[in-house]
């Protein structure tokens, strides 16, 4: 989509529908606007350009007299590609052949739809699995800063597995939850979404197949659908996911190896139960079943802190283990980290150079710095004390607007609610209506093909104000499916 | 290869090769070290642990007898996988069909030499592109961060495409070199390698093939070549790469791209004529070539600016243009930008976001505040001065030592001296040689197969003294060889 920072000149002779027509012509001469390119709705341009619908349509009807744009059945408007010539005399590009060329695939037309609806200023994000603005540490972030201002610092790049210092300070943390990990054995990524991606073109083969938790997170995202790798969920229970049924599984086939994030599950928020861990670990030595285990929530526990990571039992080597900055610090940093069999890190780490030669140098001392202060520590402390709140909001909310109409249980952690609707009401008509109404919801099927009357909730991100009409929005776009 | 944090303790009643027995046997148990792990040589394990190298083969002697580790024929050792059972009395997975699995090559064994070798103490870097530590601007970085440590700043995500406040300064910069790209046409990545890398995943199909100058850059990363593209290269002479040879190709073979740097040209030097950069478009126009135009040594000049970017003359919209901050500022930032046809960033951006969600905000806030204050401009002032006394110093020395054994020409920008060594010269075993007296090359056979007598020397990071005895130790161990 476009999007313009240009605007018409008001004090200008030239009509603005021209003016707007020239705007056009200029970007797709330049080449800017290859063929293909698609023209926001007419409603969108008129705000966009502060002008009347119908100068818009003068602007467009005109490009489309000229043969420069064409609409389509689907009601949008595109640059036109054969007509190209006849505009710039000159043979342009169509691009669009390199852009279905390429191995990766875009991502899900509902995953594109979310991530762009997060940037409508108004919208409110109910589904979003970030820490909302206003928990974001940025006085504690000011003063790391300032501190790191004043000291000798890297410039250059890093060794190709991260900062020493931030590997160091990663080796000393994760010794108290009983992972013992060397820094030679910790590589330091842009990320847990780099993490599973390394992971993805490093370790899985086109036509393997992983298991996750059924729903998952791993499902939002198409990097390993773009591998060609098979996801297969396997069902949970209030205890994380059934093992039992895992070892059943695998005397059936064998998938190359299990995701799981057994602490504040997204999107279910469960946390595993001891139990089920000691049963995953013994399962994954038995049948050799290597595991990556995506921690990213644990710090985020509100009541009690989770069981130790699966990472803390593995005497075998079987668990790759990955951590992050982006839920409890700051997502802008794009720091987080993976620990697991050094050959398994060196082999990432080599990829990771291929792929953009080491994280951020001063991301990776911010984290240093945050860890090995106290202001790490101090702000969980703070943090924890915030979420608790919005989670009573929350839990508060949902009790008075959606009793009767859905089914929930609050979490002991993490940032989410997954809400499941009552039977009759579509969760896919309820996101598009509810986006209408500007409230941005994540569907619970693009989390598991067959969740589509699941809804994630996330008390983290809209304010408390946005919560509450969100919630009872929501509630009310609900009666009217009911009714209708 | 393992490094070590641990030491034996000199103060225990144990043997020092029991204690490294025990080191070791820990390592394996935990599954920090891996079946398949390689064991570095005794003569290094001696220095890493401090100890005689009898104390070594003691201790691997011991657990050679125990079925823990193996000799092989190539005279390495390595952890065993087939007695690990008796071992840690756990099956243990063998990760090394993962590491063997994924879709990605490992780096070429010479240049993971390369980036190995860059981190041993003292070794001097003849070949190194990049900035010396010296060079890399410390106190104005200091500046920078305690300015920004007092500013609101973002600890979110970014938009896809990256800080609009940087995207503005870009666009802005980019009009002085006549290239109008708005900032909806800018992408943010992680440095131009990351650019390189989501071009290749989301442009480039398995089995195209993509035009190169001979030598090049790309020759020497592994990413195109393990997304199954063809690099073809093209030859060059001092005006850049021979577009009658490119015009010529092209009606025997449909490649899908070039990529070019015209401007201080890695590994050569060479900046492209006004004359053929004009012919090189037109080509393009004609021919529907898309070019991948990476510049990222631009502001690198030293006696006149280049000529401006193909990108200011590419009015089909053909061209995608690659910047960096790597170069001139930082590499530890990284941070460099590409803009092109709209489209393509949409798609190039959608990419970004699946790979690991957008760089450091922290990374994006800095380089937009050196661009709109005058830090920018300041350094690459005084960068250029200490450019012209390094490039002064290396002129001497390689006119001084080099006379007779080598020819070379001296560039009017960037980094590189591309050295052609005399006929009977192996650069090959002269990078051997040199790495063994601590000496650190880049043979001109990584830019191009057939280029094996050549050299990329830089006057860019080692030290004037480092300079001073790196050639004159090249000089000598070149007159071994022609002696031998």
């Amino acid at each position: 989509m476009i999007r313009s920072d240009w605007q018409p000149d008001r004090a200008s002779p030239e009509p603005l529908h021209r003016q707007i027509e020239h705007y056009f012509k200029q970007k797709m001469t330049s080449g800017e606007w290859g063929p293909g390119t698609r023209i926001p709705a007419q409603r969108q341009l008129a705000d966009m350009f502060n002008v009347n619908r119908s100068t818009i349509v003068s602007a467009l009807d005109e490009l489309v007299a000229q043969g420069l744009l064409e609409g389509n059945a689907g009601g949008g408007t595109r640059v036109v590609s054969t007509s190209w010539d006849a505009l710039a005399a000159k043979p342009m590009l169509n691009w669009n052949n390199y852009i279905h060329a390429g191995s990766q695939q875009p991502n899900s037309q509902i995953v594109q739809t979310i991530n762009q609806a997060e940037f409508h200023p108004g919208i409110i994000r109910l589904g979003t699995g970030e820490l909302s603005p206003d928990l974001l540490p940025v006085r504690r972030m000011q003063a790391v800063l300032a501190k790191l201002s004043t000291r000798a610092m890297t410039l250059g790049y890093e060794e190709a597995k991260g900062s020493m210092r931030l590997r160091e300070a990663l080796s000393d943390r994760m010794r108290g939850l009983g992972i013992e990990a060397s820094p030679s054995s910790i590589l330091i990524v842009s990320g847990a979404l780099q993490a599973l991606q390394l992971i993805s073109i490093g370790l899985l083969e086109a036509g393997s197949s992983v298991i996750v938790e059924a729903p998952s997170y791993l499902n939002s995202l198409h990097l390993f659908q773009t591998a060609g790798v098979q996801l297969n969920g396997l069902p949970m229970d209030e205890q994380g996911v059934i093992v039992k049924d895992l070892a059943r599984r695998r005397q059936s086939s064998r998938d190359s190896l299990m995701y799981t994030i057994p602490s504040f599950h997204n999107p279910t928020g469960i946390v595993m139960s001891e139990a089920r861990r000691r049963e995953l670990i013994a399962l994954s030595e038995r049948e050799r079943l290597p595991i990556i285990e995506d921690d990213v929530y644990r710090d985020l526990w509100l009541d009690e802190p989770p069981p130790p990571p699966l990472k803390a039992r593995d005497a075998a080597g079987n668990v790759l283990y990955v951590g992050s900055f982006s839920k409890s610090v700051s997502p802008g940093l794009r720091i987080g980290w993976i620990t697991g069999p050094k050959t398994v890190i060196d082999r990432l780490a080599d990829i990771k150079m291929q792929t953009d030669y080491g994280s951020s140098s001063f991301s990776q001392s911010i984290a240093a710095e945050w860890l090995t202060s106290s202001q790490y520590d101090d702000h969980m402390t703070e943090l924890r004390a915030a979420l608790r709140a919005r989670r009573a909001h929350m839990h508060a909310l949902l009790d008075r607007h959606l009793t009767g109409l859905a089914e929930w249980r609050m979490p002991t952690g993490g940032f989410y609610v997954w809400l499941r609707l009552n039977t009759g009401i579509s969760a896919t008509r309820l996101f598009q209506d509810a986006l209408r109404h500007g409230i941005l919801l994540n569907p619970g099927g693009i989390y598991d093909r067959t969740m589509g009357s699941f809804l994630r909730l996330s008390y983290a991100y809209a304010s408390h104000a946005e919560l509450a009409d969100g919630i009872a929005g929501l509630a009310s776009l609900i009666r009217s499916q009911v009714k209708a």
